[in-house]
């Protein structure tokens, strides 16, 4: 992968790009189902050559079965004047996810069971979901609730929940070996731009980005509504999910909060050892343990699929103020934000492409170095921690300590103890373990 | 066992029941033999249907012998005026235990090598014993044996040492299973009421408690004279201790200190898991490793017999300035510590016979929890802990990991993972591992 | 090994001597080859009778070759008046260790590349070296330098750098068995007191302790070059290796700072534990992490030798201002110092010949001590510790810990432990592992 010195460059442009993506399918009015997802994908078809699923409705996965499928055209309360006080065609977020279809006068006393707003940030607007109980409901800002009079209002839903399909979508690249590290985002949210836009556009970038490389793994990259879109990938996948060896599910990684990485279930897998070297070196960001709630990682991480699956964030979900609500928006997530997640997590990915074990073919006393010209400087390094980098790794060469293992007994960072082997590699007293 | 509403009044009750029966067997005059003990353990027969060993003297038991018998009516130090200015009908630490007979007019020079104060605490009397050295003495307070005029004194202790027998007595309640948990409490000492009678009234308790119920362990109760008592019992009972799955030495339980829990030799068996989760989950009261001093918890984990019993305190023998003096008396225990200990210990046994180990039998993603109706509370907590308890229990219930080990790592009361466990059950969702 | 009382009088003289070996070895121009080591090891078979080895140049050691043999005679930089401005005779630094030959007129700006000095520590003489490359230098203070006026100077180093040998020394003390501890320092450094005169006297007076001994282990003590010295021994004698259960490499353990001891690569073995223990007894001195840099433990610990091989210092090499400069003088190391280094070693020594794993014959319960006179103090002890002492080794004696894990867990001294183990065994409640 790229040199350090054209990284940061790389980064800046990589945000420019993903952020702007952002800001196409902000707009978008996504659920679990229905055409804002498909609308979604074909944008993303744009970028990447996406294969799109769709899974009937009522198919079963595991202990669930895909439900119908949910679209919506319009909908609005109006005033007794004919005014639109709430207007979805302003806010996709006015109406509850999922929403059964209504078109209905009532008075305030009957309506106000399904208004929902925030009493302690009274100026945003909440998103609420009701994928599984069947009903309907209007979200709005506290201050618009406490300001309709009494009176008739025209409520009207015009959604439609019938048979159909869920959609999503995967892209296989194809790399040495079949091994696969999956990256997995969530689909579902609309015009909410942490939660998760940022996760679908740094995935993007990544699928970019190694399209152009021919990386040791194979890299799956899932597209798929929250929870179900996961179980329902999952099912239908099932006999090939032992190829996977490591996965990130990518969620709220725009906002300007700290990285906050979340081990999977096993706590001590390759991507979670990768992840908690990069934060700790950085001194930024942290790692925190696995629990069972949060995003997709739940369903990777149930015991009877136990993938090595971690989750990574900035903000974590649920813990910030502006979490599922209109706050979410596209002043919330930031290029430089989004480039700095997707620079760490090329961090991750190189670490595990080149955590080998080695073995050094010349280990009774050291080697003598000198005649071999292994006096250069490595990476940003002065001569003694050169040196340094390079006599840790031919210490600990002998085929039970990988590079990664090495790098952390060294305190020193992953990549440079791979330019040292790199550098060992080349004069011969250092060989892969057979 | 009973539900959490409930517990608070029952432990104010038993409180109260406790601190009466130490009131009974306070003024009784016990050592490690002799009538003292059987008083003491006619008292506990009216409480519970306890059977009582004689072991005669001289019986061997491992690296020791029963020793002679015990007994005293009276014993005194008179002055020049036929006043008895020390009394053994006064107080019973007034006399070394285990004194030699004696009846004799001597100097105030040479009663002295047997007087017996405490100068940094002048009012109290001490306690002394001389088992295994024959002689006599006298213990009183500092302040009386500065006041001692010279002259003559009569010296009176009217006790025998002779062959006899060691008194011990226990209780078998049967539960489900032979698996046997024990509860230990030394009763040789004398008018001191922390230390002992706090742990024999404890329980007793326990007894009455457990007597109500059909647990799945059965529960043994030995009331033993210290150290040789226990050690006459490990002996007689050598063949059926690989019965005893867990146990307790019960001592200093009912003054105002913090709880302490000992662990056992082995260091990380299931009681010892289980008060540790106790008093973390609690934050009050603390751990403390084994270490080969004590009570009887030095006979239970000698490397020979290696039983893993933990040892429950709470102000630490040996390290509070009433202990092993006059001033360790009724008002130094209290009918709340006494009930709070009861609660605390009766908290682990919820642990001990509930910590199964379960399967998820929906293992593959997360089950649909909500077409089950497990949207409900779980004891006081609110609906995302409830949640967060239920979904815990599904993701570690692979088989390998008890109850205990899943609050453990979700951080949460035991009672409420058990809790969770239990509505899981109900739905079929959870089954016992085979 | 000594008593306590005796000890500390034992260690000033000690102390005493090591210093005077010092003084007469300072003056003494050594090099990695040549007659400076040769005239060091006549001057310690004044002490010991060492066995001197001689390699000749071009013996192939594991990856190098032993180098030519170099020596000097005298050197120095003579100004247009025909004075010496850097002079050889006045300190051995003066000149580039295994400088060739030169003799010529120069001009200071030829001179310049030559000359090595320390602008940040203006009156010091560095210490410089260019064994693996060709080529000749002078040190001295960067006041002389910059003093120095333009114009013609005379450059002569009357060195010799051709075939002959490298020159090393063992002693090997026969213990009851061929089990063997390494003590190893470098004896390459010209006119440096602590580096590593230190080393030498310490490991001259630890023959000497030793040689009055029959301890368990074989003590053998190599006085080698740095680096190509202890690869040189290594490769010759590899067959022989597995003798070695715990070594020693001594390095600057003569200043003013506090104990520092280095683990070996194996990072918790017997030498490793002895140090842990001890300097964590004494509360002084601290325990650091093998890395692969230093002095020759880098060779020991290398991964095809990999012997338990620990380092011992006072201020850790290259971090102290004195470091390679004339300032690491006879005014820098310390009798008392030197003294207390060789207490501590003698005490991690005593830990390594004591450590035994014993069985309690009395398993079952503890056995009653008081029949056994075992009611004495050990040690410095009080009665209460002593009587710890006593039971936490029967208690641990169960032929899987041995002395030095009881010490551990007890927190107490491993000297008092191993006392407490001797009255046991002289009672016969314990007897070696079988």
């Amino acid at each position: 992968m790229d040199s350090r010195a054209s990284r940061s460059t790389n980064l800046a442009a990589a945000g420019g790009r993903m952020y702007g993506l952002i800001e196409d399918l902000y707009p978008i009015c996504r659920s679990i189902t229905g055409d804002g997802v498909r609308a979604t994908l074909r944008r993303l078809q744009a970028e990447l050559p996406l294969t799109v699923h769709e899974v009937p409705s009522g198919t079963a996965v595991f202990d669930w079965a895909v439900p119908q499928e949910w679209n919506i055209s319009d909908a609005y309360v109006k005033n007794a004047a004919g005014e639109r006080v709430i207007d979805f065609q302003r806010h996709n977020l006015h109406v509850v996810s999922y929403s059964t279809p209504v078109r209905q006068r009532m008075s305030l006393a009957e309506l106000r069971p399904h208004l929902h707003s925030l009493p302690e940030q009274p100026e945003l607007i909440p998103y609420r979901t009701s994928y599984y109980k069947e009903t309907w409901g209007f979200c709005a800002s506290h201050t618009t609730l406490q300001a309709l009079p009494e009176g008739e209002y025209e409520v009207v839903i015009d959604s439609s929940l019938k048979s159909g399909s869920l959609t999503y979508s995967e892209l296989l690249l194809q790399g040495a070996t079949d091994d696969e590290v999956l990256i997995s985002c969530h689909i579902c949210h609309p015009s909410l731009a942490d939660d998760n836009l940022s996760g679908v556009a740094v995935a993007v970038e990544l699928a970019r980005a190694l399209s152009t490389l021919k990386p040791r793994f194979s890299y799956r990259f899932v597209f798929v509504p929250g929870t179900i879109g996961a179980i329902t990938w999952l099912a239908q996948n099932e006999p090939q999910l032992g190829r996977i060896k490591a996965g990130l599910v990518l969620t709220c990684v725009g906002d300007a909060g700290a990285l906050t990485y979340k081990r999977s279930r096993q706590g001590d897998s390759s991507i979670d050892r990768a992840f908690a070297h990069l934060l700790k070196q950085s001194a930024s960001g942290r790692v925190i343990e696995f629990y069972p709630y949060g995003y997709d990682e739940r369903q990777y991480n149930s015991p009877g699929i136990n993938l090595p699956v971690g989750c990574l964030m900035r903000s974590q979900h649920g813990q910030f103020p502006e979490y599922h609500t209109s706050a979410d928006d596209l002043a919330f997530v930031r290029p430089e934000a989004l480039g700095a997640t997707f620079g760490t997590i090329l961090g991750a990915l190189r670490v595990l492409e080149q955590n080998h074990t080695y073995v050094n073919t010349s280990p009774k006393c050291e080697p003598q170095l000198g005649k071999r010209g292994l006096y250069g400087l490595i990476g940003g390094l002065d001569l003694q921690s050169s040196q340094l980098a390079l006599l840790w790794v031919l210490n600990l060469s002998d085929g039970t300590h990988s590079l990664l293992e090495i790098a952390e007994r060294a305190a020193m960072p992953f990549d440079l103890i791979a330019a040292a082997a790199e550098q060992l590699q080349e004069t011969g007293l250092l060989v892969a373990r057979a």
